[in-house]
């Protein structure tokens, strides 16, 4: 019998973060990522249609008989992760449970600012996942819609970005928030340049990270022989290797492209 | 008889640049506005796809009885206009081949810089339309992806946005263009500050504008009657009129949402 591997899917190369962690923890693992290219963003779509597409991307990877999935995507994670849990028997993990309690476990006076899209400041999942973990904590929420695509053109430190960054952030400080919660697969990218400008004395969680330490401690059953990594995705290969390459940190060899 | 009015379409505000024009140049003009937002962004889908997006898109518009339609998008533009020209009866009219002509004719070296997203650049149109207008010309492209995302949060004239167009424009004095031609229609927004950055001695062209000029010249029966300006989107109506404001420079009293 080979070895099963863990599943996971996001819209595009922004969940490639917590493959990132999960090939650091669990380097013995084998991996499979799809990304719904042809179907990106997921950020403005309904609801239903998000269920319908994490159901669609769940059955196609446990068609390749993966033991967990990985819901390495906020949006899906905030509409379709229950559902995902309801229907099969694999255990699904999402983003925003483990980024909100290790964010809550971390922090010193329950002071967080939580950084997200649009979409999911406005869903308010974090700010409630948060308040779940301690109910007496104090949420910020900020919205930093330029993150994305000033990380998609690979600006981690450019100027204009530093000088957004520093625009964004003014709260933290008027707030004395001590822990800030990176809410979006893209933002672990921009890390250093975030810690730089609010100094070392506020930590900095990402979701990406506590999703796969989660997912390392669900592991009942760990594989010992070699791993092996697949990328499979619904739209253009190329676009997603040479993008995909920032975000997980090693080499992207082969993309598949598939169609459902 | 009812006046009939002029239809414009585009995947999201952007072509409301082009509807701004309109209103100067043609005041007394009805003008139709649909914006398929549910099914944006245009930009990365196949050329299959937006033409028959395009196609629907026009068909809604002439079942308000226009007497012309403005594809007041490039991408649409790039796949679909020769196909819309076929089929329908009325006038139709496109951003790309009206913007280049007028670049063409502005420019006094022929050394013509085109500004546009990473998928306009690519597929090479604004390139193409220049030469046929003058094939001695030089044309200088420049993909600019992340003018979109800043004018759609409002950076006109922020100093990131200025470090950017700094950096973008960079190319410009060193291949001593003479006529920058904004191939996107978010562009006219950062038009001030890319003069500001570049000198007046260059001459900005916008396919809005001459798109509206070209509409006009071509306007056979003109209005007399009091003009009445719609709005029609396929996704969140408060959205497109909350930001269509900015790119039309008037505002939007009432936005109707239809599905098709």
């Amino acid at each position: 019998m080979k070895p099963r591997s863990i599943g996971l899917f996001d819209s595009g190369v922004g969940g490639l973060t917590v493959m990132k962690q999960l090939l650091r923890i669990l380097p013995d693992e084998s991996l499979i990522y799809y990304a719904d290219t042809a179907r990106l963003p997921y950020g403005e779509k309904s609801r239903e249609t998000i269920i319908r597409y994490s159901i669609e991307n769940a059955i196609f990877l446990l068609e390749k008989d993966i033991k967990m999935l990985v819901v390495a995507c906020n949006t899906a994670t905030a509409h379709a992760l229950e559902k995902l849990q309801h229907i099969f028997k694999v255990p699904v993990i999402g983003t925003i449970e483990p980024g909100a309690k290790h964010a809550v476990e971390v922090s010193r006076q329950g002071r967080i600012a939580v950084l997200g899209t649009k979409g999911t400041i406005k869903s308010q999942c974090y700010q409630e996942a948060i308040l779940k973990g301690n109910p007496d904590a104090f949420v910020l929420p900020i919205a930093c819609p330029l993150f994305v695509p000033l990380v998609e053109e690979q600006y981690f430190s450019h100027p204009a970005t530093r000088l957004i960054v520093q625009e964004y952030l003014k709260p933290i400080k008027e707030q004395r928030i001590d822990t800030i919660l990176l809410g979006c697969t893209h933002y672990p990218l921009l890390k250093d340049l975030i810690q730089q400008e609010v100094g070392s004395d506020i930590a900095i969680i990402d979701s990406a990270t506590a999703c796969a330490q989660k997912v390392a401690s669900l592991l009942a059953e760990k594989s010992s022989t070699g791993p092996t990594y697949r990328y499979y995705v619904s739209d253009d290969p190329v676009k997603f290797q040479k993008m995909g390459q920032t975000f997980l940190g090693i080499a992207i060899d082969h993309v598949e492209s598939v169609h459902h």
